[in-house]
Parts: structure tokens; sequence; C-alpha cells
């Protein structure tokens, strides 16, 4: 049996630009994973393909699919839902594929309770980051301005905190390099591949 | 107060080439970390140079710094003492400088109880990894042979449980450029930056 894949999770605030990084990086050549197309019961919009932007299906065969356990996550928007077909995962991750999803934060908490040995990054808007600099040099904002920009912070920070890395979405190759270099330094992880190497050395022992 | 450096710390069984694999890191332009000078009670060689290639002390110094709890951690082999001396790195740490260390196994697990933060990288020798292979195309080596390369990968795979990652030493310019990807990864890890982004964040609003 081959050893089985790592899930990476690529999630962060909406309008981040997750999709954005996650096309940049699925532009260029030597990528070791693939990516999972997620289902959704919104209409098809000209120029999409069934099977590769997304798999379209009627609100009744994804509802069935939720009630059959077969979603790995999902979420409801604008009386539409999306989410991440466990089978496909599956399929994959068995074949030994590093799998790479985009999702929302929702949707990735539901992926951390259910596969904890998934890779998880945050992308983070770069305003978080210059957040502080922003409040030494007081002056150039207003209070309100500041404050606004402060709860704002807070409730990604709190998000941030489910995760193995953040990454900030300054420009969008940046962000993509520094997210390839996270997972390649992740398959040298002792934890991720010992256990699996103590198996393989005991079972070629029997 | 400028953010803490990370320490960074490679080891691996004697022989395997740590210290190889440091000088190429260290040849390369673009590092943002400095290498730890290591202290030392045998006698200069030709060609080394006090304070470059180690600081050279007496046996009667060297007890000083172990009794005054000056050493991050230390060994003894063949009467000589060898150790690195804690100032200069709890120095360059201060500074927000990345700290390089290359030390011996038991050097790094005292390191590990006293910087539980520190980023502890082992280097494998390529044999433990062709190991499995070895026993399932048996026929090539002896009985006895296996059983002697069992329990050394048994030593080294204990060993290795200690360590945040592991990094095959197959060549040389290859494990160099895999630990650099390492440390680059570890500085967007969440727990890492988080809790001291959080404290500046806390700070300025004071």
């Amino acid at each position: 049996m081959a050893k089985r894949g790592m899930l990476i999770v690529l999630s962060g605030p909406s309008g981040v630009g997750k999709g954005t990084v996650r096309k940049e990086i699925f532009s260029q050549p030597g990528n070791n994973f693939d990516y999972s197309i997620s289902m959704t019961t919104r209409k098809m919009r000209p120029g999409e393909v069934n099977g590769r932007d997304y798999y379209f299906v009627t609100k009744e065969e994804f509802e069935k699919e939720i009630a059959s356990d077969g979603m790995l996550e999902y979420a409801q928007y604008v009386d539409n839902y999306y989410g991440t077909p466990l089978k496909y995962v599956n399929e994959m991750l068995d074949d030994g594929k590093d799998v790479f999803l985009e999702i929302e934060v929702k949707g990735a908490m539901q992926v951390r309770d259910k596969v904890p040995d998934g890779l998880f990054i945050f992308l983070t808007p770069p305003d978080l980051m210059e957040l502080r600099q922003r409040i030494v040099h007081r002056g150039t904002d207003d209070l309100e301005t500041i404050d606004k920009r402060m709860k704002k912070a807070v409730g990604e920070i709190e998000m941030m905190q489910n995760y193995d890395y953040a990454v900030v979405n300054d420009e969008v190759p940046k962000a993509a390099e520094k997210i390839k270099t996270i997972i390649r330094a992740e398959r040298w992880r002792v934890k991720r591949f010992l256990p699996d190497y103590k198996k393989q050395l005991g079972d070629a022992l029997k």
C-alpha cells in the first residue's frame, strides 16, 4: 500500500484572494499535488465547465450527499450549497497523492475536525500585518477607523490560531512561492513520515 | 524590543556529515542566521583560529562556565570538553537574530530541554532510508549484517522522534537546500509569530 497523501488546506478571510493565489500555484509546473474540485448547487456560468470549475449538481443531489456523510465540508451561501465531496479526496489520498483544497474558513474548521493531520495554511490580508505600524504612527487614521480595523484584526487573529502557517497575500507570486515552500518543508516533518516509516519497517520484518 | 530570534539546531548521528552540510549552508549568500561558535578545551590545530573555529579555553575555564550554568549544552569526549556558551547565543537571540547550532545528539537533547521552541533538524544517513528496501530484497545481505543495520536503525529512529524535521544526507547540496527550505517555512508558522504579534499589538494599544 502506498503512503497516504497529505491534505493541504488553503483558507483565509473572504476577499483575501485565495482563488487567485491557488490559480498562481497551479499555473506553475512541478507541483506534486492535485486540486480538489468543489461541488455546488449554483448555476453554471458562461465559460465554466462541469468537473473542471465545479461539480454542478441539484439541491436534492447535494442534500443526499450531506445526509449520507459524503461531504468533507460544506456551507450554504445565498441559497446555494458549496462543498468538498469526500469520495474524490479520499481516493486521491489513498493513492498517495497530496490533495490541495482552497476553501472558506468555516469549511476549513470542519476539515480540521475530520483530518487533524492535514496541513492548514491561512492567507492573511497585508493590512493585518501593517496594522501595528498604523497604530504606532497614529494621526494618519482617525480613532473610528483604527477601532474598526482592530476589531477586524482580532477576528482574523482568532481564526489564524487554528492554522499551522499564515502567509501574507501582499503580492500573489510571493504568496504562492511561500505556500509552495511550506508544502515542501512539511514533507520532512518527523511526525508526518516517521509513523509510516516505522510501520513499513515493521511490515518488512514480518 | 526586537522580536526574539529562532534557535536552529542541526544534529544527527556521529559521522553523518553535519559539519559538511553546515559549511555548505554558510558558504551560500542570503542566510538570515548566524552560526554559534562552540567552546572547547582541546588544543588548537594548525590552521584553526580562536573565535572562528572554536573558542579555545582551559579545562578550568570550561568547568567554571559549567558550574555557573553558563553552557547551553556540553559534552566530554576523550578528556576534552565541547559545548555552546549560553551568553553569545542569548545575545544574538535577544538582538532578533536567528542562531544556528550544529551539535551532537546528546547536546541537542540538552538544548531541547532548555529551549523547547527551538527548531530541531535531524540529519540522517541515506542507509536508514534505504534499509527497508534492503530488507525487502533479502539475499544481497546476510542475516548478521541485516541485524546490525536494524539495531542501528532502531537507535536512529529513537533519536529522530525528538526532532521536528529529518533530512537525508544523500547529497550535501541537496541536504543544505532542504534545511534552508525548512528554516524559511518555519518563519511563517503561526505558533512562532502569533504570540509575539499579539503582544506587539497589545503594547501598541497601551
